[in-house]
């Protein structure tokens, strides 16, 4: 049975102001465009403004400036999506992890695993590997040799961290990443590419989370890097000894080629591309699927290419009429000389 | 030792004519290119019609207008690639799943599993899951709390189902795709990035396919949805509250953003992108690699960017005559005034 | 306890020359950048030959012609990327994986598998499959029915072979990667797709090495063919028939349609994308990002797009620039005339 809540309940110790009724019950969160009465919602894109007369929501959680349009209970904050995520635990149905070793899970040998730590059916734990008080390893996963996994920090099932590993506390993995492959370090020689050892390792510091089929390879000599409270999403490429600073965020199905070091408080969009051994400043935004091919030195935000959703009759117009630009250009400095004549023909 | 089938017992109940002997014996698929006696093969892409005249197949499936030009036995139809997927199931040598669980599986309390599916070695399934008459669950899925897994579903080895996922009748899902892992919904308060709890789930209707390490986020509120007879290529990612309408086929390496619709029967070329909160109508084309970076409210062929593949040379050359474009647009503004300075004082 | 090593032991048997002292000991590898005592280091990418004048390691591994620049031991060779990655391999710190089947592991009927081969923990090997001499599986693999996996190849953890895939002597699989899954073969009739069986597989020729979290899909009538002595990258979709040629090399997050066919000694990078049916040559090299959307018949450098990574306000300028283009063009067109009127009327 789903349990109810005040809104007094829901926000207690956050930064709010509730306007209407405190004591109003709350069982459980809807969208603002699709919302009931007994539910909580909240507005910060403005796209969905146009709905925050007719929500059927018992309370939204809004900026004070915009509280006048609502007609129902509000609670009143600076940071609507950061309340809600306050809000939005209460009725989180994540299924909790048992405490301890699963019996079907194999564990090498001189592993220290926190009385805590929860780890699932059927993992595998490589020798020397250490699990901190509180963290949670799902099922299927794999622990290479030598990893060291911190304090509440949770790896969703099928998750593979090769050897010498370092995740810090409260790190999240979603299912299907690998963390550790190696470097793509190939040396052609006669014709043949060899392998290069791939000798460093990937440090993840605390409060990072990464998506679902992610992959970061191991450094080449160094160490790859994720520095504290980095965020990225689902199938992101992360080539040999990158360094991703604090709190960058970055959306799905972006590639980072090896060597490359993205500052601090970046935010970068979907299937973007990083050229390697390239420098990002700290505060810079990439909009999606733009090629980062060199550095960049100030904060700002970045594209790349001529963007512009068009049919495609005019998409092949367009190409045509960049492939007419040159033409286009000897025809300028055609008229230009005949004008010049003329006008010189004229005043002598 | 492989199965021999006549044409007459391998088009039983399709909708074809058969030209020339329909006793004729047929032990397997081939290329139209490739091809030798004892084999069928189809023709549907004009690219390979060129080899019709030369084929060593034993007969060919193709349209009847193009049917004069075959010189074996032709299978007469509308619709080759569709006789072709239907006569290729007579030779599809995919091993058979053993009914019943595999000894080495992890099943936890309360799942009802029917006695006529197969759950594979070291599978892991959570809690409360249902899966139902044939469905199959290749050796090491995972399957999370509360998933219903619908009749002669079919997941292959190593696929990831969060809790609560709901997969319909016929479903195919290759190996390493991940379904359920939370959207990426972060709020930023005080300089750091908050997880947003991500309530919702996935809800995959009935005869959709997807294939191999994509991954489907859970919606933030609401699900995310796959409609009936959609499919999916490989490594493709859909964002948390996506809803993809009935029959739209995506190609690879495509990237959905959160909160995107995309309508129905619609196409997508591989590598294309979709911004977020955007609205695709149904029967839209998009061209591979293009960034849908806004709404599509009519039906038709839709792409972005140039295009254009050129040396490195040529396209060094392009971009430098588009940075000279404004210097270009300047000195057309310098020749119309002096062209008309010019006409006036001749007219004067 | 870290091993040491003399120069003279490191490059015994290497086509070098020692500059300096021979029996120097070395304890590990550096970069040149970050150095210390006791290491040794390279250089090779120009961009770091800054560092040259000023590393602390104990010796580096350069051309002859930059060696006068070296201040330390050096060793000078044609080659020092390929030399380094000979020399690393004295320091990789990679477990040794145990000879044997873990007990964990389940392993199917009339399996072969050699007595020298690694089976690791909660392995799944179907039936008749073929584990040569000398090749590891890492924890967690499935393997489907009657694959053949030749000697010394290796797969990490976690990786899917679906049925029938053969895979050469000292190929590398990285983890996550799925290896066999069906083709993106769909046909529609009356509305709905259907799927088209695949029937054909892949096969991973010698010395192979593939990412992680890799897709390969299995062939639809004949093979998908990744030949001798290919590396590919993480994230990479390689769609159904696809062949690519020796020794070619590709970057992470590539997409290469179904049917293409890519040649001998071609360099791809990353996040490019191959429509399906076309042919490249041998010795192409294609350009991070390109989409190669026809075939490439001579060998050379290829790039598609426009490319400028520049401010998003810069974008936004250029983007308007290219759709005032066509509007350009009349103008010169009106030019044109004015001038011819105006010359025409001066001459009679």
């Amino acid at each position: 049975m789903q349990k109810l809540y005040t809104l007094a309940q829901l926000t207690q110790g956050l930064d709010v102001t509730i306007r209407g009724d405190a004591n109003c019950l709350i069982e459980g969160v809807c969208t603002i465009q699709d919302s009931k009465s007994g539910y909580i919602t909240f507005l910060m894109n403005p796209l969905y403004k146009k709905y925050l007369a007719t929500t059927n929501a018992s309370a939204v959680i809004l900026s004070a400036d915009e509280g006048e349009e609502c007609k129902t209970n509000a609670i009143l904050c600076r940071d609507p999506y950061y309340i809600y995520s306050q809000i939005a635990l209460f009725f989180d149905n994540r299924p909790t992890a048992a405490i301890g070793i699963h019996p079907s899970a194999v564990i090498g040998q001189q592993c220290e695993i926190d009385s805590s730590a929860s780890v699932g059916a059927n993992c595998v734990i490589q020798d020397n590997v250490k699990i901190k008080a509180g963290a949670i390893i799902g099922a299927g996963c794999v622990i290479g040799e030598s990893c060291e996994i911190d304090e509440q920090t949770r790896l969703d099932a099928n998750v593979t961290l090769y050897h010498h590993i370092k995740l810090g506390k409260r790190v999240i993995i979603a299912s299907g990443t690998v963390i550790g492959s190696d470097g793509f370090g190939i040396a052609k020689h006669k014709g043949v590419w060899h392998k290069v050892p791939q000798l460093g390792s990937v440090i993840i510091e605390d409060d990072v989370e990464i998506g679902a089929n992610c992959t970061l390879d191991r450094g080449a000599i160094g160490n790859t890097l994720i520095a504290q409270g980095v965020k990225l999403d689902n199938l992101i490429q992360v080539g040999h000894n990158v360094r991703i600073g604090k709190n960058t965020a970055i959306a799905g199905c972006v590639g980072i080629s090896g060597s490359a070091t993205i500052g601090d408080n970046c935010l970068v969009g979907g299937q973007s591309g990083f050229a390697g051994h390239i420098t990002v400043a700290d505060n810079v935004v990439i909009t999606g699927g733009t090629e980062v091919s060199k550095s960049i030195h100030e904060p700002g935000v970045y594209s790349s290419g001529l963007g512009g959703l068009v049919t495609n009759m005019e998409w092949r117009k367009n190409s045509a009429r960049f492939l007419r630009l040159e033409k286009l250009m000897q025809r300028v400095k055609v008229l230009e000389q005949a004008l010049e004549t003329l006008i010189e023909s004229k005043t002598t």
